[in-house]
């Protein structure tokens, strides 16, 4: 086996965690695995031990379970370490044991067929291929932004923040006026995009840049696949727009928001701190914060709890 | 004319399609049409015959008309073919006579612009222009990558399936723990993608890597564009997944589904077998097989039909 | 300061604009702002001067406001126009005093990496990084297409038309039939798109090629980012789909309508000329001309207001 308990051991106590220990002391394990994919030989957790179907646990070699601390998990053959917070103790003894399979993690390197026309970008930069950074562009350092990427335009992108492949940043945003002849012209968008440090944003997004100041995403703002961020919108601190989410044009997204898939919100309004939506909400006015909101168009719920992710 | 009447009755024997023709049978034509387009000698189909315009058919010189066995279309100028299941027909009448038009049918080639790092691909690979599959990626035979197209990561995709232009396979899923500060840790994403046999996947979509598993996409399986799949999703085999269907992650689709536009899935559900939505269906909970749900949040309304696409 | 009063009055003047002006009459600035990022030596505009915040203006130095005409803002130190049409006349007057800080204003280039196969284009064309053009696409005069744009099978587009990043163009649509064993077939789609002039499609579009005729879009349409327009639809002149926008396959979209975010059209329906939905509207059938429409199924809510966008 490539790991054993002792290893286990040695990070919790590296993070200061506390544990308590049952079954099995000797287990080894090569790998890690889901619940619904058990596999021999192998690291997972459960989130909630109640619905656990130990019998089919115990039909496995080398199993080792992260639980949450005050979970009783009886009859068990394999081994278990109790934990509060067993989802974050999981995922950072996988990390530490197996980064090396990690995809995510890339050596700085800027592919030979991305186009990388600023000047202006710090360490450890990553570029994947057919990218196009254009000249306008300001990097931090530790920026990884993978394949057949865009972004033009006055963008700002911060220290340790990751684009998705086949994402657009800087797109011209939507905003007409109509002349004499009732044509429609196309506002000009002289705005940038302004992005912070340890920001996500996933595959296939879509950000526009300002019409005549910039749109802005703060500090560990992540996004899903395929969300939208419209002309100056202004996505807070921590904020999560999950996969298929519409922010329209003038729109501010409030701190540690939780956007539920689907998720689409009208144009120059305002969503408080902490809000939390169901999936498919389509907001039509301003929502106070702290509140969970549901619905076409989208109601006050409850409040949201503490930790509701 | 290209073709005439005689060429039509040769492939329906080809196929074994039992069909009655009635009209004209000196009838030419040089290409295809829709009812709602009409030409001059074309050949064109009709799904409900009760609704037909025949007069407006009449003014068209050299139509040839494919319908369905047990239609009745009275005073008819032009040439008629009565057969089972029109559309079939119809479609694999055209696909034979006029494959040099259809701009699917590719010959082999790797474009000069492609990034192609993986060894391990069959025969009669096509890959377009600007398009990067990574060294951990392989191919079967006869697959086809349009353009702009970026596969990452674990990915492997079967036998006689085309990705289209613009989609992002392998991207990181969405999933965060939060540390001491309360700062959202991006969850590592070590699964992969499997995608099997004869599956289509449209433009502009993102599938996303499982977490500690794979994302499965089981053979006959078709997308449309911009639609979404998470991590850990497991969509079963001839499911439909309609324009800008959003799958969250850890969800299972059943077979043959049929998801039309907009439909929007929750995480961590299970839909059934045959289960059939209604546009813009928002569902919250697991679904039992073969059944119509439609509705925000989803209702079962029906049993499905048989044949209900 | 780089330009002053005089240089506004020149330009109402060109333009034909009446105006009254009050205030500071020696008033000088540097660039533009918009009202809720005030910055000194700007010039701004009001829509409905009833809600300014007229104390906070008066805090910033050499602010040139644009008006509606018949406004009434007391109390004001900063110069003030009153005009017809105030956001029109604000936003001729910064392209033309700001034209070289505008992104979209390009000077004709096809860039290094772009694969441009056909031949067919006509003056002043640019095309950006990793876009591919297939030999079968016909461009006309004045054509801006960004960068990692797709454009595949027989598509025409207009002059005076812009395609921005990550879009795709020609894709194939998504259709079906069942062979004798159950398996799904796909459609072939022989036929193209055609686009007219003065069109703007956004960033991340998906638009697929028609069946058996073209899809079609006419002058002046204008798509956000992440719409979708199926095959054979048929989006009339001056039309408006705004982001995340769905329309199915061989549906039409009357002239000036108005799709709001997320509004998903059902396939084989028509939608009126100058049809206004609300966010999140889901359209199950065909509607009638002139109207707003809004909910999930959409309802007629009302007529549309004239100018009402």
């Amino acid at each position: 086996m490539k790991y054993t308990i002792k290893n286990i051991v040695e990070l919790l106590d590296k993070y200061n965690v506390e544990y308590h220990c049952e079954g099995k002391t000797d287990a080894g394990f090569d790998g890690f695995c889901p619940l619904n994919r058990l596999k021999d030989n192998s690291l997972t957790w459960v989130r909630n031990a109640d619905n656990l179907n130990v019998d089919e646990l115990n039909q496995h070699h080398n199993l080792v379970l992260i639980a949450e601390k005050g979970a009783s998990i009886p009859n068990a053959s394999f081994s278990i370490f109790y934990v509060p917070n067993a989802h974050r103790t999981f995922f950072r003894i996988v990390q530490e044991l197996f980064a090396e399979m990690d995809p995510e993690i890339k050596l700085p390197q800027i592919a030979s067929t991305a186009v990388v026309e600023t000047e202006k970008f710090g360490e450890a930069l990553y570029v994947g291929h057919h990218t196009i950074i254009e000249k306008s562009v300001k990097l931090g350092n530790h920026v990884t932004i993978l394949n057949n990427v865009t972004i033009q335009g006055n963008v700002t992108i911060g220290d340790y923040t990751t684009i998705e492949s086949g994402t657009v940043i800087g797109a011209c945003g939507f905003g007409h006026y109509w002349d004499e002849d009732e044509h429609p012209i196309d506002v000009p968008h002289f705005g940038g995009v302004v992005i912070g440090n340890h920001v996500k944003i996933g595959a296939g997004n879509t950000i526009s840049r300002g019409c005549l100041a910039d749109t802005v995403i703060e500090d560990y703002v992540k996004t899903d696949n395929l969300v939208h961020i419209a002309h100056n919108d202004y996505i807070k601190y921590g904020a999560m727009l999950t996969a298929c989410v519409e922010i329209s044009g003038s729109t501010t997204v409030g701190k540690n928001a939780w956007l539920a898939p689907g998720t689409a919100v009208r144009e120059g309004i305002e969503l408080g701190d902490d809000i939390y939506t169901g999936i498919g909400t389509v907001i039509t006015k301003s929502q106070p914060a702290g509140k969970v909101v549901v619905g076409v168009p989208a109601k006050v719920l409850r409040d949201r709890k503490k930790d509701e992710h």
